[in-house]
């Protein structure tokens, strides 16, 4: 069935949060091909995003796996466990030449079975089974004494580069999710109780985990020799406002049934305001924007904010602004009176302001990386 | 009290869906002032926009009749009643010289008591009393011969020059929402009934209206030269996604306490799909758009798009699309795709696109008046 491919340039799989222009390129390259169902999305947002393989030139390919991510502690650790792995793959796979696709490799009653206990036979009701990756349940209840489930979720991803008409697999990512703290019932709709995990525990089995994962992706067909990327992502427990981040990552080449050296990763997230007893000038910053933006209305607008560093320094802020509105004018001039007030806020970095009203979002503000100036909309 | 007063120029009220940069202009003025507590909003977003009156430099002023425009039949019809007529006020009130004020003439008692209906003395249960300006209570209960109410909603706004170091009214705007559909119920907590209101009529009773509205400006302290504008808002029923508009406006000046000429307004929204048998360019655009959207997810989406149109002119559309997702991923490749199909919207004019959830809004897409280019932003 040869149909034309359509090799369009330029669009992308935007990496985190992105704020940008989008410029249409017109390099089309039209060329005959021997299985062309896959194409890719058009526009070129930036060199920083990847483009995105799809079937038929217009329906998006769903991973088997589809929703995995959904059982995560927060909706917070489900976006960070997501667009981290794609930030951490654009090292080994530079979205120059790399086409992004979710991962169809492992389907979702593989990643259920993996993510399960380890036992003899399969359990068909807590998915307990002989490819689970968690310790085998130790018959114990209480939180100190149970064997933890260490493995909350696995997350695949694809990319590809252009071979010659089609595309081929030019590296997998894995992102395994770990527990910092896991919760478990004692008895089926009980009570819900917790045993926290260390770093150094969750760190060492993670490790370990990975290379039983690489080893058995490589029996997949075609895996012989594809790199894969592992990364571990620490989830973050279910009362906080932060999603979790990654930790460590390492490759496994050449076939390898195991990944190479491990690289640590130095993220934080920090939400203020908080009471954690340091302060830092980011700390003062924003109190201070937060006192002048919540004298604006008679009713107090609620100012809360996501920190990101990376080695220790600020590298972005998300910022969400709540209040009661009577009033079109009113969202109006209170957006207006944030712009003034941004000058309080730490320069450079990249920030993002979205001020919510209980009917949903009704404006945001936002700085991309190395600009001085605020982008703003409105909502009608 | 003598305070310095900075007026820092720039800043503003946005008018309609407002999309752009923020610039920081220096311009400071530091003077003396007699009475100065107000003080105006610093930065600039466009000449089209309004700087904003503030309170002793950081609290808004709200209006005594805060609120009002929340008894309006949707947020649709409330936002569209706000944002109208401050559009409205550019032409008597220019932004390079005038500021905004939320109106401070009419308290709310007063507002209520003016849309009440017309009777000897006050009742306290139907706001109906000598000042109501909607015709008296006939004594009938049926849809077609019970007296409507006409006038469902007033909103004022101040406009404001500088003067020396003080500001001071330089003008107001009076709009006034009439009904197309009278709610009603027959008795307390019983079903709602509907009295039509043909375009003639509510259009005939606003202008009647308005010469009252300005008689009893006129006699308020100050008003006596000040130009007050009047514009007439077709308020759209319940049903109707879209938000009504504004049909006519008048202008009363030199202490004049009537209106003067009419001009007709020519605006009009419509909602796409639709199905009102009337082809047009921007409704196949509009299809093909929405046709090649739901195409890209095995689940569909909801696609519809409010076009504005002046003088029978499309002017701008607004396009909510709303879908399932399961992962950032799929948001991400999703916004890309649809910036890949907004070739297939309407050129030139100012587009907005949201990307929603059911989680609340996702991304959104935007193009402003006389640019190419689409700006986007992915919410974390």
């Amino acid at each position: 069935m040869n149909k034309k491919i359509i090799a369009l340039l330029g669009a992308c799989l935007i990496l985190l949060s992105a704020c940008g222009n989008v410029t249409n390129t017109n390099t089309e390259t039209n060329s005959d091909s021997s299985k062309g169902t896959e194409k890719v999305t058009k526009t070129q947002l930036s060199k920083d995003y990847y483009r995105v393989v799809m079937k038929n030139d217009k329906e998006y390919q769903t991973s088997p796996s589809r929703g995995v991510s959904l059982s995560l502690n927060s909706g917070y650790n489900m976006k960070a466990f997501e667009s981290g792995l794609i930030g951490l793959s654009q090292t080994p796979f530079p979205t120059d030449n790399n086409y992004f696709r979710e991962g169809q490799l492992i389907d979702s009653a593989t990643a259920k079975s993996w993510i399960g206990r380890k036992a003899e036979v399969e359990d068909p009701n807590s998915s307990a089974g002989p490819n689970g990756l968690n310790p085998p349940d130790n018959g114990q209840i209480e939180p100190d004494t149970r064997a933890p489930r260490y493995l909350a979720q696995i997350l695949e991803q694809n990319y590809m580069v252009k071979d010659g008409d089609n595309y081929k697999l030019s590296g997998v990512s894995i992102g395994l999710a770990l527990n910092s703290v896991d919760y478990y019932q004692k008895v089926l709709y009980g009570a819900e109780f917790q045993t926290p995990i260390s770093r150094a525990d969750f760190e060492a089995k993670g490790k370990e985990i990975a290379n039983e994962v690489v080893a058995r992706l490589r029996k997949k067909d075609g895996m012989g020799n594809v790199p894969i990327m592992v990364a571990l992502f620490e989830q973050s427990a279910k009362d906080t406002l932060a999603g979790g981040v990654y930790f460590a990552s390492a490759m496994s080449e050449n076939g390898s049934t195991t990944v190479g050296e491990w690289s640590a990763i130095n993220d934080q997230k920090i939400i203020f305001p908080n009471n954690d007893g340091k302060s830092s000038e980011e700390k003062t910053n924003f109190d201070n924007f937060k006192n002048s933006i919540q004298s604006f209305f008679p009713n107090l607008s609620g100012v809360t904010a996501e920190a990101y560093y990376q080695n220790n320094q600020l590298s972005k802020m998300a910022i969400k602004i709540t209040t009661q509105f009577y009033g079109e004018s009113e969202i109006i001039s209170f957006t207006q009176f944030i712009a003034d007030k941004t000058s309080l806020l730490p320069a450079t970095i990249p920030i993002e302001i979205t001020v919510n009203s209980m009917e949903g979002i009704e404006a945001f503000l936002s700085r991309d990386a190395n600009t001085t100036e605020f982008k703003y909309h409105i909502f009608d």
